[in-house]
């Protein structure tokens, strides 16, 4: 089956993506600042890494389901699968500048955030450029019906939507537009409810 | 199988992890210190870069052996895998921070290995989550026999709780918990004893 | 089917490679110069960082058609694959080079892109050195036929002769060989003209 | 088949310890020393770049081979290959070490070298214990027959055997040991007579 260096090279630039985020984490060595109150000052760093590793692992998880259902590789669906990951891979910078200005807040820490919720959704239009491909000719191996394609697209304007808002609201209170896409996270980490039967069928076969 | 993708991409984080591991080994070129004594000034580093090294690998021996004996890969395993993953991403940063204050003592060296145990600690419940989650349901190519639940368990609880002496003990002495988390991985790569019939299955095959 | 790990492999690499080039993108905490000012101050390092993307992204998706077609793999193959690699790697360090030097100008930048350029080349040289192994002996799956071998040739010479080209113009003008390079990218991208049945065959299938 | 996860993280961590290795490879931006001094500089950093590039390269080829002829994995082969891979994982920075001491000379280059060649002996046994380990038992899925245990033993005996002498040299010339890895790894790259059938039949399908 061909998809499957489509698979493996993305869940490697995955891979690598998520764990190069901790790589913002360090700490000086002993010195002026005691270890734990550097841990205390760093509390931001560990609450982008958390939000960044749960993004980048739920784009991983719906990509393994959507790539699944895929019939045919072509050359389109190779560069719109890189244009997805385009913005995967600018996640940990844009994570890093988010942990290094929400401490201080003013106007840096609003340009930051809107940075964070860009890559966001620069992401998430990637993957729904490769979502609208697979509705496509005979791109799935099991074609979704006609009248389950506004309902799936709707799901995912629905998740572009949350970053379009928490750029705007960025430009007015960083933290809300964080704690907006915490929530949109651990929305999307606990519901279950297929919105139609092929996404049912991708889930849990 | 479906378990493909969720090994390629488990098996790129432990592999990304484990070499990251090695990033925190630096030296300075020529100049004020010898490179000999450089080298034994890092001794910390590299034992801990050691340890951390062996855990990663025994994790992702015990994680090779527990995927290949699930028959149903659904959201909810793909999200305890990103937990343990989650804690194996911070590895490279809890050794790092380890390495900077074993050498000097103190009440840093306190705060970083109860960091360094408590990331250990949270690889291990995300493990055992994993495993717990193959007990029920349909979740296994070949079920474990009711019987067999606790002394697997037991054995799980084991190995998260030698995290939790170790933090305990951190808090006194640094080095005899460093000491205890050593041991505890040279046992897991001696042992050989199957504590079921299912795992010895797993070992084996 | 042997080259399931050759491929592995290079997708490990271009994979980690292509991740590795967002590294080099950092700001300064909040300080002196305001972000927004950082990250336009940071412009080339974004198209930098853009342009080599795609070309890793280019190059991974031909090598993806290529290897598919071999029916053989020996020595000589995966060392003609680890030179195409050998400056795969180095793509993230000329990048980051180019970056540094593009928003002087000056001789320093000349350099630079003659760097970038010639890194680029030698990944072409390297590519186009295991295309010409795939059409000796019993190399390929499907044979090319031999009136098809100049015509393949000389689109892989035309790729490489555009960083020739950019290289000479990188003496005379920095900012016109990164575009010409660029628009190369743009080129390989839209570009879906199959120039022999055989790359016809390996595109769509 | 139960070697593909070894293989996927084998390569995984080959993957990554290879691109690794450029990270070393820095420039300083425009200012006191132009470019192209700084990149003549850094000519020893070339050079340990590449000498390490095709040295993992070449044990990637070996492992390769090697792996698939093995019929069992079994714990005992996980862990001799975890060793293997401790080494792989050191080699970025023990390069990135003897960059920066060959352009210098004096006793410190000497350690340098003495810590390079030992990360590849140590890599070397630890490729060594995986292979005699698939000399025993029914390890393999065409045993050798015992009359080319010697021979091919020998040849791995070989392999290490050039560290050591390596050692020895960067004792009195940093340089000549530098040179005769170079000249090994050359070797190995081109030579193609088989020791062995089972070795031919490794190589050649």
């Amino acid at each position: 089956m061909d998809r499957s260096r489509l698979e493996a090279f993305s869940d490697g630039v995955f891979a690598v993506a998520i764990t190069l985020l901790a790589l913002n984490l360090t700490v000086e060595g002993p010195g002026r600042v005691s270890l734990q109150h550097q841990l205390w000052d760093h509390r931001w760093s560990f609450a982008a890494y958390l939000l960044s590793f749960f993004v980048i692992g739920i784009i991983w998880v719906n990509h393994h389901a959507l790539i699944k259902s895929i019939a045919l590789v072509d050359r389109t669906l190779l560069f719109l699968n890189l244009v997805l990951l385009l913005f995967v891979v600018l996640i940990p910078f844009s994570t890093a500048t988010a942990a290094q200005y929400l401490p201080v807040g003013g106007r840096g820490v609003k340009v930051a955030m809107v940075l964070y919720s860009a890559v966001f959704l620069g992401m998430s239009v990637g993957f729904g450029s490769v979502f609208e491909w697979t509705l496509h000719g005979d791109h799935r191996t099991v074609p979704l019906p006609p009248q389950a394609h506004w309902p799936a697209r709707l799901r995912f304007v629905g998740g572009s939507g949350v970053y379009v808002v928490a750029i705007v609201i960025s430009l007015f209170d960083a933290i809300i537009a964080f704690i907006l896409m915490a929530l949109t996270a651990v929305y999307y980490i606990v519901e279950r409810t297929p919105t139609s039967p092929a996404a049912e069928g991708q889930r849990d076969k």
